[in-house]
């Protein structure tokens, strides 16, 4: 891997080498559109929700109780409740330096005053463990939660960092790494944490502050894990991936964000040690996961037992799990893999969660969330009260806050984050990745300045324009990912001087020298499609789903005729899906004819060719963006339709 | 309802009212053949190996460390570990019955003295709570189980009344039952229990005591019950029932062995105070539950995380969770509404739950069971440690004990008790509901003598001779239950002088004036035949299964050619598959040839028409017995097996 030579420090994750130089939020900015939207909700009501729900409920006041000694009756929420308070001084952190104003300088600067009191001498900070009536630090590394805390600690510190400089949130973050190199280290407990996620910030603070020391604890970490020093517990030992070296995996496995952020951080490690063997092994698991056990929507984690990935192929739509939080997690490996590689899949894949996963947990007003990501919704939910916590696994409707809430301020840290997620540059030029109204501005090797401005109607449409505002006096080269949803219906590159050639899925480049108002632009296929699953995806046989572009389509209630539901719904794929208005697709079909109650359905089961079939009405199917389901109130909804095609039902001689 | 006036009291369920009248296990044998096998084994080694597990694991001694005055240290297993100590003394009640020396006597009595002990002066009884350093008793109604634990203890004092008359057991199950009564009765506490089992058990000790007040508090109990006195759970309150009055419910849901038990309770209250609106109340939701949330087994619960019930149609294979306990939860509520009603489907759903789910639990050595019945193994598992409990919602092989252990005590005292769920008398004759050589000997109307003779090859064959050993001088009728399988495929009822005639499923009926030696022969269609699912439910379509007589049939990986695992197999319905040597089936189909590895097949979704087909060589796919799967090792195994037709692959215009 070559060596990264940073313009910007304003990055999320700053690798020291790898293919690709991520560009600063400094450097990228995102103008209108699809996120420019969903940022703006973001900056202006979730990072406030956020914050009040956890005043509200006490995570915030848990450190207060700390400090006034009465923390071991007061306590409020989970073992992990003071990860999200870090969360969100993350979101806000990113947030801030990319506002004009300082209020949410003066914000950080406030929920720092609260948390610092109660971090210990020798740098120990968690409200549930340590003090007088409560247990003993690190007496419960399965389920304490104490150095995933550490890492979303240390993430907003990073960010505090990076955003505005060091400042007190990231002094408090730094003694903690330290008490975690103290505790951890060569001689200390020889244990990991439940939950990873100290790898990878343990990595991203060596590399804001130069020290190798956070970087070997992550790494010994990331090889302490996998050789049982966590106990067994009902769920096995793979539930926190402890049960096989990172090394010797072949899959992602157990729990889906566990697994996902000690991936990044076995990423992270691999990259800064050079250790290719590290790097090869997450990659292959990435394959597996990504080729057997990852959704349509790019959503990971099909049980809700134990919130975890299925074996290969296990991927029931009504029961996806698909935590939101997975989806985060997925994209953070993704781009760090992409960074690493320079390869185009991780894009693909960070396009489609971003904008089937991401995208869909938060409501339009920001003030609500989807916890786990269902592709299937059989029965209409009710509507979540609007002052109370919800239970976490239900995916009726978003939710204003959960009991078990990482959920809302993980997409809040993500979209704040976003334009980080955009775009690269290498020695020869400007990588795009993801497309949005964006204007983009830095400089490429030997200092020479160059700027770009981005115009699309994504992922509604499928045009790309590219308008070179700035350019070096020397040729270099501009490279497009070709979406992979754009295989068998061709994409196109149009030059500035208006060549235009078919572009497969992949990376198409532009190499020339670049004069001010050159205009490269990219026409992609974004018409709706029909989609069939691998036939080893036992629970989806006989169906097929629509996407148009990035986006995953689905059948909601609310479109059909009165009362119907979407279990009614079958498709007919020899005829095309067609564009409908405002988003929607038209998918040729036909509505089932409900069946008679109970009483007269007995048994569900029947000698094959003795079932009546079913009568049914032949009309147009609306689909809507899945990012968009349950926006109108209670309705049912899925993404996979059952296709007309029927199963045989006459048997041979009758 | 007709009242009962029973011949037998030695019956596991008693009720003073019911269309037909059970017999007692000293009425009915089961002399050889499928259950007699596993009843002998039951008798020879279960018990003693739930016995030998107990005091190894400490769930006995608990009662003795509650004597000692440590049992706040010492206390081992779950808050319902006593339970599991209650139900292996009904089946050693049930069993010591019927057996000829008084070895269970024995240890009945030394399983009694080390309980007895422990039981307050109030009759308060449970390791788990009360004592100096527990939770104070009754502080947690939704978890603790103290109630749930009652009910067991309940059931055990029945048996050894019906068995061998009121003794020790049975008069500290009753001081228990009083203190419920005091406790929780009018100006008690307003409470239920998380975990209903105690109302089926206070009414069957009204039944044998006679005592009025063990009704009203069942009824109390069943009224009480969906008022939301039980703390709303992550789970929601569905989970214990908590949600809906048992009189307003539609369906059977929440935690599927709360739900039936429940339910078996209701329909004992409903018997017993002559309530039909409550009785139709609890057969509702019995239809819905078997159209709609039933598997091809007869095994309820599709939910891991909650052991729940599902959603309407939501069943799937492979994440079938099917707890033995639900098994045999069900059997207890078909064969209570079998007693209400007289109609023959709640025999055959018992039927098919006792050959699928209850038989297929043990293994053949009766020392190691399953928890949950998955109708699909995806990986082969690892043999089970034999001297650590294992998780129990592992399905790869049967495990000698669990950390919670329910269910090999429940199958224990399900085959000790089963002669009691094969024939009934009315005031017309006999009723035969469950196939088995046997021998029944009762009396009619009248004190007139009556025995007959049954010899079968069920369920291996469907040939059924009974044998009228005795008979009164004047007419009655003997009740054949033709089972709902035969649906489509004729069964014929042969009389003593030869005559010959179909019978649709439901009951065969011959009235006629019996001599001794005349034969009544029921000739049934036990050939192999492909079912089809219905077609909402989503998981199993494209799919086909065999069944055989009563028998579920599945494909494991030990009979497919080295290396093959049960994924490769497509089953062709166009032919029909054929009867093969010892009880399996071979069915008509092809073994897809295995796909490249993940590098090559990087993503599971395609547009419709754009996969290549896959390679398939055409075999003959052996099928067994459900119930006998892993009885060879690690395996994989499928009941629903995809079909060769193809989803369509090409598009219209390409």
């Amino acid at each position: 891997m070559r060596e990264n030579t940073a313009r910007s420090s304003f990055v999320p994750v700053a690798p020291t080498r790898g293919r690709l130089r991520p560009l600063g939020l400094d450097e990228v900015r995102i103008t209108g559109g699809f996120w420019a939207r969903r940022r703006q909700t973001n900056a202006t009501a979730t990072l406030d929700h956020c914050r009040d729900w956890m005043e509200r409920v006490g995570w915030i006041g848990n450190f207060r109780a700390a400090v006034e000694g009465r923390i071991h009756r007061d306590r409020r929420g989970r073992e992990f409740a003071d990860s999200d308070v870090y969360k969100l001084l993350e979101a806000m952190a990113w947030q801030a330096g990319q506002a004009p104003g300082g209020s949410l300088d003066t914000q950080v600067a406030a929920l720092t005053e609260a948390i610092a009191p109660a971090q210990e001498p020798d740098g120990y900070l968690n409200t549930a463990f340590g003090r007088p009536g409560q247990q003993p630090r690190y007496s419960d590394l399965e389920w304490g939660h104490e150095l995933y805390c550490y890492g979303h600690l240390i993430q907003a510190g990073v960010a505090q960092t990076r955003a505005r400089g060091e400042g007190e949130l990231a002094k408090i973050a730094r003694r903690a790494a330290d008490h975690v190199c103290a505790t951890f280290g060569p001689g200390g407990i020889e244990g990991v944490c439940g939950h990873p996620e100290i790898e990878t910030a343990l990595v991203e603070l060596a590399r804001a502050t130069g020290e190798q020391r956070y970087l070997d604890q992550a790494a010994l970490f990331v090889d302490r894990r996998g050789h049982g020093t966590l106990a067994d517990p009902e769920f096995g030992r793979v539930y926190y991936q402890d049960d096989l070296p990172v090394r010797q995996a072949r899959a992602l496995r157990g729990h889906a964000v566990r697994a996902l952020y000690l991936a990044a951080g076995a990423v992270d490690v691999a990259v800064e040690t050079e250790d290719d063997a590290l790097l090869d092994a997450v990659v292959r698991q990435w394959e597996t996961a990504v080729a057997r056990r990852t959704y349509l929507t790019g959503g990971m984690g099909s049980h809700h037992r134990d919130e975890s990935f299925g074996d290969d192929f296990v991927l029931p739509p009504d029961r996806a799990y698909s935590e939101t939080c997975a989806g985060v997690a997925s994209v953070m490996l993704s781009w760090r893999l992409l960074l690493a590689t320079g390869e185009p899949r991780y894009a693909d894949l960070a396009e489609r969660t971003l904008f089937n996963v991401v995208a869909t947990s938060p409501s339009e007003d920001g003030r609500a969330f989807f916890y786990a990501n269902t592709l299937h919704r059989r029965r209409r939910g009710t509507v979540p009260a609007p002052d109370a916590d919800s239970p976490r696994a239900e995916s009726s409707l978003r939710a204003p806050w959960f009991a078990v809430s990482c959920c809302p301020t993980n997409v809040s840290r993500t979209l704040a984050l976003l334009p980080g997620y955009l775009a690269t540059a290498d020695d020869h030029g400007i990588q795009l990745h993801q497309y949005a109204d964006a204007e983009i501005a830095t400089s490429l090797a030997g200092g020479h300045g160059v700027a770009l401005r981005v115009r699309t109607d994504y992922p509604t449409g499928g045009s790309v324009s590219v308008r070179i505002d700035r350019s070096p006096d020397h040729p270099w080269t501009l490279s497009l990912r070709v979406p992979a949803w754009t295989e068998g219906s061709p994409a196109w590159l149009l030059d500035p001087d208006g060549a235009r050639r078919a572009v497969a899925p992949g990376t198409a480049t532009v190499t020339r020298l670049f004069r001010p108002g050159d205009e490269v632009r990219l026409a992609l296929p974004v018409i709706p499609r029909w989609i069939a699953p691998d036939p080893r995806i036992d629970a989806v046989r006989g169906t097929a789903a629509v996407q148009r572009g990035p986006l995953v389509y689905c059948a909601e209630s609310v479109d059909l005729p009165d009362g119907q539901e979407v279990d009614a719904v079958r498709v007919d794929p020899s005829a095309e899906p067609q564009d409908g208005p405002d988003d929607t697709v038209l998918a040729p079909g036909e509505l089932v004819a409900p069946r008679d109650e109970p009483r007269a359905a007995t048994w569900p089961y029947q000698p094959l060719g003795q079932a009546p079939a079913p009568t049914a009405e032949r009309t147009g199917i609306v689909l809507v963006p899945y990012h968009s389901w349950a926006r109108r109130g209670p309705s049912t909804m899925r993404v996979w339709l059952p296709t007309t095609t029927e199963p045989p039902t006459a048997r041979p001689g009758e």
